[in-house]
């Protein structure tokens, strides 16, 4: 497929600078791009390699409009712009309505006539299958599911019994869903399980990544709601509440009924531990463990700062040291007199 | 289902304060109860919830008998009775005894008659199953595997060759026991892979989570003993000996060769080097690094504490320099002559 | 099986000490070992424990020649020697070739004569696999994949289509290669999803462990050069390239267009930012996040140091106050004249 610069801003609008008469067959990096592709520019730090780009075209921001002669697209946002560009050039793949022979449904199980159920896919009944939608081979859908319209489940993936999923939810392989949450009470010294009988809602455009756990709710659900972008390995405990616009980056892991807002950033292999409230639009640092509710926007962050081995060494070992080096300083300032009486 | 006051009594034991005729028909939490479920208290920070549920009846413990009206269960731990009570209300799902024709058992597996095959369930040859077992859709029991009785595999779990699993173990979706270990030794430029010809030996009434990963051992077995409760993504590496009714959170990570003793409790992400020793009744603390043996009980911690990201930039540049400012106050006592000749 | 240590000698090479008669039946650790078996000595700190193991014969270094009595076979690597001995005690199961009637092999994919494909499986149209390959149960290959000689996929592992993987490569079960990168771009208070068109080269010789996912490139492949040793439940985002050689501890999390060198060691739980560059020969410690490039060799750490919670406690809350700290150890300093002027 290919597309001239003149259909793609007659689609996706943006201003055209140059010839609407060329043809891009394919998105590209800055530094890789042929002439017959078109890459695009949101970070200023790279516009030096902008000047080198062999690309056909380019797409940049409004004050990158005249640093360069390549025909260009000029658009608010030249990142979610490309992505709009490169999904003109990528379609996703077709569905391919109709059940692969190999497929397990129960006749109990109603999916519409235009879904598209892999090899070895298993649906039980009571499960519930909108239009569109693709089940990936080997995947289970359990009891009384209920998936919506377009949605894409990759193959291997596991949806226990009862589970509800929105529409245009894309699943990726491995990830299960509705496991039951770590509920367990301990009763003379045997843990005793305590029953999970809370379900999972997953709302609209939410992306799960590979790998990713969401166990369903100890009483009541566990709650992921519309436009949720979830990374690869994550894992969402029972009665966890993610509020709507949410992305979390890979290996974070969110104890039980704790709640996200909206538009919050969570940074990779973070946690949160349980029933904590963190307000909306508020971002997590990478390798961050929250451990108090958040009320205010902004960033928050509790990484150690690395450091060759040799100086962590030391400054590990002094911080081990620490309290006692803060009442040393009290008492170097009471000798010098420096601190106010009365206050510590 | 539905159950008396009298009955939940008559069977679990426990005190009855009010109408024992009034009937259950599920649980619930304190803030969505309604007239026909039952609930609990067991921690007296929710007791002003308790005053305005809507709960039909409530199990409390001893210390709050007589802090409300409504019908009530006492019981020495509310919570492991609420677990009960859950369970008379939730059975789990009966065993369906069966193959599914589209399952693939070998000839020479020994499968017990009542245990449930699901779709696409591969058994290798030489693995027994026990009675009353359930294999989920699209797992796979590997040659020589032993699984014992009333065990469930949810789908899509692995079991490699010769694994041992023994009575009543849950085992969650994606689940791998058995995968080789990480045993690779340098040679010549080249890693060489370390044959992992040990098992693993799961004890009686484990739980095992979702994606979780437990490594064969290297040469001797990797073993999980009975009653340990494992959440999910867990990452249990070769020759790993957890102690029995010990229980680990979500994403923590067991280096090799590692002991970790009985009634411990280990917090989410958190990680133990390998070839520790880790005494009985130990907590570790979420997001916690253990890098020695811990011989005595207790809780152990070393997260970095979160703070607002402008505050920790602050912070954690100063951590960089704390082996520089420990001697800085150090000069300044001596100065002072604050600190006793030769002590450092 | 058994063998002469004469045998071993004649195909490993290294120098026999003892009757080169005696017959090993399998590899054994010190303490367990029994006259029939071999064991080896590679950490001068087990010294102790060699002289008593009951051990047959040993595999040691040179300076431990002439420690013990044991038939002993000396090599330059004790370990890597142990490890093949090991690997001639224990080969690897034998490739059944054939493929199982209950596979799904679309009729354009290219599979080599002597390949075995499980139960379950599925290959999509246009996959090539080569010869002496294993496709374990359930596992699925994508449209277009490449998969080398004398490779074993485990059961229940994922290959998005177009994915390139090399020869004599292990997967290990719940695997997930090529699924797509985490890129979403906002548009106006929702996320777009960037096409993920990039695919994944995996070079020859690679083990990837249980529940590891490997994502697509966002444009260009992301790439795990020849000799790599990923552990299991390691995330590998989009767009990183791995360098040869390099083994990566379980649970690690590299972030996007991220490039690590070649024989690097990373340890269990660190992690990589996006968009940085490690050097060869690094070493990270593990639960590190790595937050800035990497140009020397060397160990880099960034670890709490844990301690019992009552001492964490105290240390933790100083060191949210340690950038305040450090004014006030400039205030003494400047009190007590200590530092030169102009210097802070």
């Amino acid at each position: 497929m290919s597309l001239t610069l003149a259909s793609i801003v007659d689609r996706l609008g943006g201003e055209l600078l140059g010839d609407g008469g060329i043809e891009v067959r394919q998105v590209a990096t800055l530094d890789r791009a042929s002439p017959d592709t078109i890459t695009f520019l949101a970070n200023e730090r790279y516009l030096s390699r902008l000047k080198t780009t062999r690309a056909g075209a380019v797409i940049v921001g409004r004050q990158l409009r005249d640093a360069v002669d390549v025909p260009r697209i000029i658009a608010d946002n030249p990142y979610s712009y490309f992505a709009r560009v490169s999904a003109l050039l990528n379609p996703a793949d077709e569905v391919q309505p109709g059940r692969h022979p190999s497929a397990v449904i129960d006749g109990g199980a109603t999916v519409a006539n235009d879904v598209q159920i892999g090899p070895c896919v298993i649906v039980e009944a009571g499960a519930v299958i909108g239009a569109g939608t693709q089940i990936g081979a080997g995947s289970y859908v359990g009891h009384g599911c209920r998936i919506g319209e377009g949605c894409r489940l990759c193959p291997n993936v596991t949806v226990y019994k009862g589970c509800f999923i929105g529409s245009r939810v894309i699943v990726h392989a491995g990830a299960v869903i509705g496991a039951d949450g770590f509920g367990i009470a301990m009763d003379d010294g045997r843990w005793i399980k305590v029953p999970q009988i809370g379900g999972v809602r997953i709302g609209d455009d939410v992306e799960i990544g590979a790998n990713t756990t969401i166990d369903r709710g100890a009483i009541e659900d566990t709650v992921v709601e519309e436009g949720v972008k979830l990374d690869n390995q994550i894992q969402i405990a029972h009665n966890v509440h993610i509020g709507a616009h949410t992305a979390i980056a890979a290996c974070v892991g969110i104890a039980g009924s704790s709640r996200v807002g909206r538009y919050c950033r969570i940074g990779g292999a973070s946690g949160i531990a349980g029933h904590l409230s963190i307000a909306d639009h508020v971002e997590i640092s990478a390798h961050t463990l929250v451990t108090k509710s958040i009320s205010e926007p902004g960033t928050y962050t509790g990484a150690y700062p690395f450091e060759a081995n040799r100086d962590w060494r030391r400054n590990a070992a002094s911080l081990r040291n620490l309290g006692d080096l803060t009442e040393r300083i009290r008492a170097l300032e009471k000798a010098l007199d420096l601190r106010k009486k009365g206050k510590q």
